[in-house]
């Protein structure tokens, strides 16, 4: 498990930003106890369930036109899942920007570009 | 929706950077079709019960030490998630950062630290 | 699509039964419209997250010795499964009975029991 | 915990009969240590997820005129659903039949049937 150090400044890149606001949203509760990796994985699952909700009975169509109040509830969701999943990665000390750049390689190889593009 | 303006040099912020990789990947594919905030939505929650497939049957401690083997397997779960959630913020056009800071403040709000914090 | 066939004794097997019932339930509402398979299939994922929910936070000795309170709830939460799960099964026309009977056969053979049992 | 009484014929009702195959089925593999409410309710979600996959990219009218071929993969998915949930409702000593009658009755209430009949 990584240990966050002391900084006089935030990071600037936003998902760094993100996962230290958690690591001292948790200290300061004392629920780092709580946040093991099964059960963060449990709570990533379950929030992007709340993702679905919205989005259950809708058509296609329908859940392309969302208006205003929908999409900022439904941000709402998409963020619980993001904390979650940021949270999940720093307790497994896992670097998951280069995790999805690599998991991006090995699908642009998977799935080639057909044609002449 | 928003359209990706052209530019030349990426993005720094690693988020960002990410959502104009998977604008390129998904367009040059013809697969935008496929993406609609439904599916996408789907997509997320697929994915997060591969994350938890790792811990089904590990204690909490077990979950808490894992080698680099599997580490380096969750990892790409991980990122796979990510990749399908930075994909869902964008064809809804939310700015999931802003609605995890949003988020963060909130939950600040009720869950405050106890004591002389 | 089975067809319900009209009867005047209700079916004695309780998967039966439910079946029934719902049938009955969307024919009411005209909610067949809705009830497509892949609706269906999320339904299911929706409410098994909100089983999840109550196990959360809970360590796996907590999860075994609940009250009756919590218990009631879940049985609620298990029961939106078993209903989404046996519409769904419906709707694709399949025995869900048999699937279940011939995938335990097959995890026989897959985990065979070791030693003199 | 309700403990199986022994019996001489199988129960006819059909869930009955599978809670009592899979009770046999984690004694003789000494698998009942595993089988945590928690880790059940994580199992059915990841199985509810891996039923959502064979929809992930269709469309409503695509999901709803599957191949024999596909129906079959499903309804082994759907199984698998079944038979977590049978397991968990089991170790947790509810009665989901009982469930899901009453919630059946809960939904009739919520969502009155309108006009005439």
């Amino acid at each position: 498990m990584t240990k966050p150090t002391p900084s006089s400044t935030p990071p600037t890149d936003s998902l760094d930003d993100l996962r230290e606001r958690l690591r001292r949203f948790a200290a300061e509760r004392d629920w780092e106890q709580f946040h093991t990796p099964k059960n963060l994985a449990m709570s990533v699952a379950i929030e992007a369930a709340e993702i679905m909700e919205h989005f259950q009975w809708l058509t296609a169509a329908q859940s392309a036109s969302l208006d205003a109040v929908a999409r900022h509830e439904i941000g709402h969701e998409i963020a619980d899942v993001l904390l979650y999943l940021v949270r999940l990665a720093d307790v497994l000390d896992i670097d998951m920007v280069a995790a999805a750049r690599e998991k991006i390689g090995l699908n642009a190889h998977k799935y080639p570009v057909r044609g002449g593009l």
